[in-house]
């Protein structure tokens, strides 16, 4: 260990269980806390259930319906029936559908400076807000960890982000992830954790530094991360909880691997353009195009002063007929507090639109747009059809650049409307756990309760020592986990259903995939570009073409949980050793790999062969011991399975 | 014209076109009002675009947008871009999405005692609270009313129901309707207005005649009304109108076809039972039953008040875990209210989860209950699979005992909570009109906006002479609209899209219907028992059916709306001149009617012939004049084009 740590290394030796601290060594380290959100938690309820284990081995576990609160259908209330009966049964703590979006709340319940935080949704990270680590990570990887064991990962590069001076009037704490975006690109952050430190730190609530957070997810990063400090002491304290807050910062002189420097007063409201959150520009280079949709809320910036600044904005004034104005607020406590303090009714009285509390329409479920139309969002993610509409034009920006957005029906820096209000917030509530429902001490004697709808996991096969694979696709970069399963309202109801969500798999990208690889009818794999599988957790990326054949998947680079998410279910992580190399590969072509088991323990490189063409292409793979043997036997579950 | 007359012959005296007011005969009324809705809206505007008009002839039109506002996908923000765009082309005033629920709406905004209003949709009666005649209808009906064509209607009998005391404690304006199903049953009220009077009717505020008048809607009647009387000038006073007030009542010795009387201090805390509205006994009967859902909201009662006992039962309490509590407030300025008066923070407080202002999930949009599951609704109709889950069990009650019953987690007579508390509203909004969108003086400019899912209406074909039918489906009594073609959210979004949602129909009833239609490929016919096509107005339960060949549905009875619409598109409804002559008619049988143009013209009796058996069963009409040139011309648009 180092003598003087940053705050990343202080953490996770603090949890860890195996390796050394070495940035790209392979590191176990065991969490304090796991989440789940029921669009993911069904599945991880479902694969804890195979282990037989009665209770969950982990101090807190804590299950969030916030995603499909539109219940259209009886799958979704039958999935909250279940993961209410597998939560009394193994002793989660279950948040019920009403109570608010499951960072919100856990940062306002649950969090702990200097904590880790394991959660089955790639927005975990919110956690460091408030000095607590937060990794997203696949379903598998929190099952197991709700049955005790650690969680591994690569010892991610620390990124000290320095922040000077203070923001600006209308500038906010998204136009700060907003311009590391801008630098760095969705996947600029890949493999790294960021440390954010300077002066500028102090100027931050603990909200803004959930946003920061919260956002790092689309650089790619495994976590970011704030000190905590007085204004962290502050935040407690406002939720009722001082006796969980403690001061925690890296020490003086601690080393980084990578930094940053950002002059918080030099920013400017920024705003990300289709179909990427990096493709950032100035809000005031694009200012003037008409909108129809202006939507302020999900898990990234749906706080109070998020909904006061807009309610200043707009108070006393109306919204102009040709907009859609919706608002989702975090967190039922939130919304106490929006009436308490007249947020609510100035917000109604423009012509908002509220919706239930909850994570609202970030992910396509409902209020998808109007085809081909321009909605603007506070959201964090606008790849193409997340909205649920696939050609509409979906921009991500602040909720005072969205307020101002909204008021004057077209994309308006908040600049232009004059001095920035001051927010009067003067009713503060404590936290309250209404909605919480604490698991009983026991629970032998809880049934579990499953509808038609939720089907067993998929059996996962060991590898093959030799495979013959056919090319079913070939994708570009930054291909998103929606990519290949889309989100959404329609096939989050079939979440715990993967041989009916399969159906769907990469139609994204190819309306007639499903049907050429079932009639193909062989072990298949996928060619893609850099950063493939960015993007939401959810393993039914990986599940869903694992049900229909796929072995292998070969390309530039990986998304960190995607890329995990593989190895959790024994499909093949490879990387093209030549990235030039991708070029070569086409659509149909059938390529070998031979004397696997050996060629993975003992080597980092292979070699696929076409010998129809007598094409050879090297290929590498990164994985560790571990990662290789979990493969060869079929899956994390499986490996856990034959180690115990 | 008789001397005295009743509230509802004075009303159908002054806007009466053809006809006289005896029970039975055919007459023509001109609305002064039309409203329609988004479910039903988008194909009555498609409707009156192939007239040709450039602006409608009524003095008011108002869209609006309540029904499906989860938006899954992009088809529902199409259509409220496409209402938005025809409303202002045309001269209709448009309530936007947010706004709230179109009979609350246009009781508060637009309801004048004495007049007339015709809405697409099957509760358009509720404006007789406020002693204005509301007639629901078939789509194509209301368009030719834009249009500025009378509505054809048979003269109803006039029910007079004589309200004798007051209410007590925990008794609610739901419970006399609900004890007017349980005596009268789901038809008792075909064919029927019916007409409040008697001491009681002073009892009851504007919003609990609404609430009566409403849900009259499910007696089969044609409307319901009240005088309008001292508690109607508050009620125009509360919402800024008093100018549009006057009284208004029967006059002394009036003449009623039937007399019902209902001592109001009778009535007990009554429930409707799974599946239908007529299903009714008093609450203490099955008290007790564990309940999963208790939803509060929907045309019948989101009032304030409805709000307010809501929140004073649950008031410092909070609901069982197992309990799922869903809030639809009714109105913006509802919802405004309910914060002024400290009512939403009530709920939300106790555990409810607040959905945004509009029809909620009463028809299935949203809030599907958990497979099996027992839930408990304020709304007006519970048919089997209504509320999106086909084997739920939904029950009908008044939201004292929904709130009640939330409180204790099982079905709960109110009485059972002691005294009644008193309700506290002391701020009264004036209605806000920031969401009602007023036309422009000239519609030429502006320009029809048609997304990808808004297709042309289906063309019907004049009825040849000789029809050879086979029997493609046997249906039982009360068979739904949503038995024809099912409602909830994912089919709504095909709601302008009939090519598509044709492949639902009697999908309910049949899940191979579909396949065995298309197969046969030939003309057919359905045969159905009493009261067929019950329910909802939509007509889209004709216009599946007919663009996959329907031509003719033989039945015992038809409910009112749905044999308007089968008339207006041209499809015949026949009646069986012998009730037990049903149990002859098999399925697959092939029956042929031949001479129909004669036949219709000259006589009211038919013959249905089933050659190769021998068989013949005799059948009757009873069309108007009118009615058989209307069908043999094709359709009601093809009617006014070659009558103009």
């Amino acid at each position: 260990m180092p003598q003087s740590m940053n705050l990343t290394q202080k953490i996770l030796a603090a949890h860890l269980v195996e390796g050394s601290l070495e940035p790209g060594s392979e590191i176990a380290i065991k969490p304090d806390q796991v989440l789940t959100q029921d669009a993911t938690g069904t599945m991880v309820y479902l694969q804890f259930e195979t282990t037989g284990l009665n209770r969950i081995k982990v101090d807190l576990g804590v299950s969030y319906i916030d995603h499909n609160l539109l219940q259209v259908g009886y799958e979704n209330a039958d999935d909250h029936r279940y993961l209410a009966s597998v939560a009394a049964k193994f002793g989660v703590h279950l948040s019920r559908a009403g109570n608010g979006i499951c960072h919100q709340i856990h940062l306002e319940r649950f969090v702990r400076p200097g904590g880790f935080l394991l959660g089955s949704d790639s927005h975990t990270p919110t956690a460091g807000g408030a000095g607590m680590l937060g990794i997203g990570a696949g379903g598998l990887d929190v099952a197991v960890a709700l049955a005790g064991a650690p969680y591994f990962l690569r010892m991610p590069r620390v990124v000290r982000v320095e922040l000077r001076g203070r923001l600006r009037p209308w500038v906010a704490a998204k136009d700060v992830i907003l311009e590391l975006l801008r630098r760095l690109t969705v996947k600029g952050g890949v493999g790294c954790i960021f440390e954010y430190t300077g002066p500028g730190v102090a100027t931050l609530s603990v909200y803004e530094r959930a946003t920061i957070c919260n956002m790092g997810a689309e650089l790619g990063a495994t976590s970011s991360l704030f000190p905590s400090d007085e204004r962290t002491r502050e935040f407690f304290q406002s939720v009722g909880r001082e006796e969980d807050w403690q001061p925690l910062e890296a020490d003086v002189g601690a080393d980084y691997d990578e930094e940053i420097v950002i002059n918080l007063d030099e920013l400017e409201p920024l705003i990300a353009q289709p179909h990427s959150p990096d493709n950032v520009v100035k809000v005031n280079e694009i200012a003037g195009m008409p909108v129809q949709q202006v939507v302020i809320g999900s898990c990234t910036n749906s706080s109070l002063e998020d909904m006061a600044i807009a309610a200043e904005i707009l108070k006393g004034k109306v919204i102009p007929p040709h907009v859609s104005l919706v608002i989702a607020p975090g967190t039922r406590r939130i919304l106490r507090m929006m009436i308490a303090n007249g947020i609510l009714d100035t917000l109604i009285e423009s012509g908002a639109r509220i919706l239930e509390v909850g994570c609202g329409p970030c992910n396509g479920i409902g209020q998808s747009p109007a085809s081909g139309s321009v909605s603007v969002r506070t959201v964090n993610r606008n790849y193409r059809g997340r909205s649920g509409t696939e050609d509409a034009l979906v921009y991500i920006a602040s909720p005072a650049v969205a307020a101002a957005t909204a008021l004057r029906g077209r994309i308006t820096d908040p600049r232009e409307l004059g001095d920035m209000p001051e927010l009067k917030i003067s009713k503060i509530y404590p936290v309250d756990d209404n909605l919480i429902v604490t698991p009983p001490p026991e629970g032998e004697k809880v049934e579990i309760v499953r509808g038609p709808n939720i089907k067993p996991v998929p059996q996962t096969d060991p590898l093959p020592d030799k495979l013959e694979l056919t090319v079913m696709l070939k994708a570009g970069d930054n291909v998103s986990t929606d990519d290949i399963i889309p989100g959404g309202a329609r096939l989050l109801s079939l979440r715990s259903n993967i041989p009916a969500m399969a159906e769907y798999t990469f139609s994204r990208l190819d309306s007639g995939f499903v049907g050429r690889v079932k009639e193909h009818n062989r072990p298949w794999m996928v060619v893609g570009g850099e950063n493939f599988g960015q993007g939401s957790s959810r393993e039914h990326a990986v599940l869903a073409p694992l049900y229909l054949g796929l072995k292998v998947v070969v390309a530039k680079s990986f998304a960190r949980i995607y890329r995990q998410n593989l190895i959790n279910y024994g499909v093949l992580p490879l990387i093209l050793a030549e990235p030039e190399d991708y070029a070569c590969i086409s659509l149909g072509a059938v390529f070998t790999l031979e004397r696997l088991r050996n060629k993975l323990l003992e080597e980092k490189s292979l070699v696929l062969e076409d010998k129809s063409k007598g094409l050879k292409i090297p290929v590498v793979h990164d994985l560790s011991q571990r990662e290789v043997e979990l493969i060869l036997s079929g899956g994390l579950l499986r490996y856990v399975g034959s180690n115990n």
